[in-house]
């Protein structure tokens, strides 16, 4: 029976799922795995079962296979507190890492901080790797750096550290009043009307504070108009995505702005600021994800010879 | 066996809930009843036996009792559609009520239609005869009157017409954020703190454009600074009615507000509205809706002798 050799484990466990890349000896990805097994559902002794369900067949008697993870997996509810670092600092990197009580001796599971600030309170985990992973294939990176998703994340990056950044819970609040509020009668659940989503953005940036009746106009026209469900849906998106836009200008005015995130979700930002006359260049999200854990993983092997 | 003599029934009747008022000759209150058989969980022909479930034993054999009703029963998706009528225009009295469908020859029912807008779109179902209500008490009156709710309205009020008006999803948002979103693991079902809802209100007016970021320090100043959940609640409604007020200047700049809507929901906008410089006056929910629905009765006697 072959032995196939594995040299260690990337793992980005979030709130709602797992998911661990397989790397063998040369840094070549062996396999991609991924569970429901998220954060969010399970209790502190539940975390090795639940990776192991997914690595097991790939572990060897006689040695310690090295896994690195990041995101919420590290929170007070998690495997165990990996407490935050504190901006300004560099994205914490394998020498901040938590190591993980575990049962089986075939693992070693080292699991990366988040970041906080203090003014205004703000927290980040797993974007910070991302931003690692941007950081380690564009060395002396100066800039702004925006994790569109469910809590979006804008920082500014100078000198290899995140100097400060900001929370906006646009993607989350997409999610509550498309599904759950009364809006969601009118929306579809696809679908896409891009010159209501430019007009949406518009709007929101010009008057912020009416926020909470643009959203109920949604429904006003469904009745009144019979709004396209599309439509509606690009409309509930442009308000949010503008909102967060007028926000977040301190951030984005007259720079290049690096997305990192979904490539959906990424487009529609990339859209809205090129409307404001501001480039900006996608990176994938798993990409930065898997290259933030490289760069950990590489930096503990040079700690630990 | 006593016959007591019914005069009329009045219905307040949303999407939630069923309330119904019988009253005597002398316009005395006989009884109150309400039931949880609300528009948005019954069909067409559930809305007569949800009705006489609460009033069957009011009502006499050989006499028609009339009943006035509300809100959301008229809606389209209700018993029988009452079309909005459109603003500018005097709340819909009974001269716009559309007669239900009934089986049952011991009962008429009138619905009153809500009002439309068309720009910017807008609806209301309800709130309109809560108007009349303060009309009827107030005859005369020039002003403006906000109804604060799941679905706040602000209304200027002219010449015995609803000139123009604007629904602010503040009361719908407060409860997606406190109950389903991440802000829930840090916010209680009760408990207040004045100074937090104050500063709060000020900040959100004062830069509206991060409230999604505002929001998010929420769960941050709890992960961080153990921010109380009483304070959190206070800081998330003071965020939120902060954002609206912001974009309802137009109507209350200057102004003396009627507020008509639950009393503690109520003063907190008169509270905040005070801090502004704006004098506010509550006038209760329940019991203008009452004389709404009474106004409306009277006039279809007059119609109908």
């Amino acid at each position: 029976m072959a032995d196939q050799s594995i040299s260690w484990i990337a793992a980005d466990w979030g709130t709602t799922h797992l998911r661990v890349w397989i790397f063998g000896p040369r840094g070549e990805q062996i396999a991609a795995l991924s569970s429901a097994d998220g954060m969010g559902r399970l209790s502190p002794e539940q975390f090795e079962p639940a990776l192991l369900s997914l690595i097991d067949t790939y572990l060897r008697e006689g040695r310690q296979t090295p896994v690195i993870a990041c995101g919420m997996v590290g929170a007070r509810q998690g495997w165990v507190e990996a407490p935050y670092d504190a901006a300004p600092c560099p994205p914490p990197g394998a020498n901040s890492a938590i190591l993980a009580p575990v049962d089986d001796p075939r693992l070693t599971v080292r699991i990366l901080p988040g970041v906080s600030q203090s003014k205004p309170a703000d927290v980040m985990r797993g974007e910070e790797t991302q931003i690692a992973g941007y950081l380690a294939q564009n060395p002396g990176f100066d800039g702004v750096i925006c994790l569109p998703g469910t809590h979006t994340k804008w920082a500014h990056i100078s000198a290899g550290e995140i100097v400060s950044f900001r929370t906006f819970m646009t993607g989350e609040l997409f999610s509550l009043l498309s599904e759950r509020s009364v809006l969601r009668h009118g929306i579809s659940s696809d679908g896409w009307d891009g010159a209501a989503f430019a007009e949406a953005i518009d709007d929101a940036m010009a008057r912020p504070q009416t926020l909470a009746a643009d959203l109920f106009s949604i429904r006003a026209s469904a009745l009144l108009e019979s709004l396209p469900p599309a439509t509606a849906r690009a409309r509930l998106s442009g308000f949010l995505i503008g909102l967060e836009l007028a926000g977040a200008r301190p951030y984005w005015l007259g720079q290049h702005v690096i997305l990192i995130g979904a490539e959906t979700l990424s487009n529609l930002y990339s859209a809205a600021l090129m409307a404001q006359g501001t480039q900006a260049e996608l990176a994938g999200g798993d990409a930065m994800t898997l290259a933030g854990l490289t760069a950990a993983f590489e930096s503990s092997m040079k700690e630990t010879p």
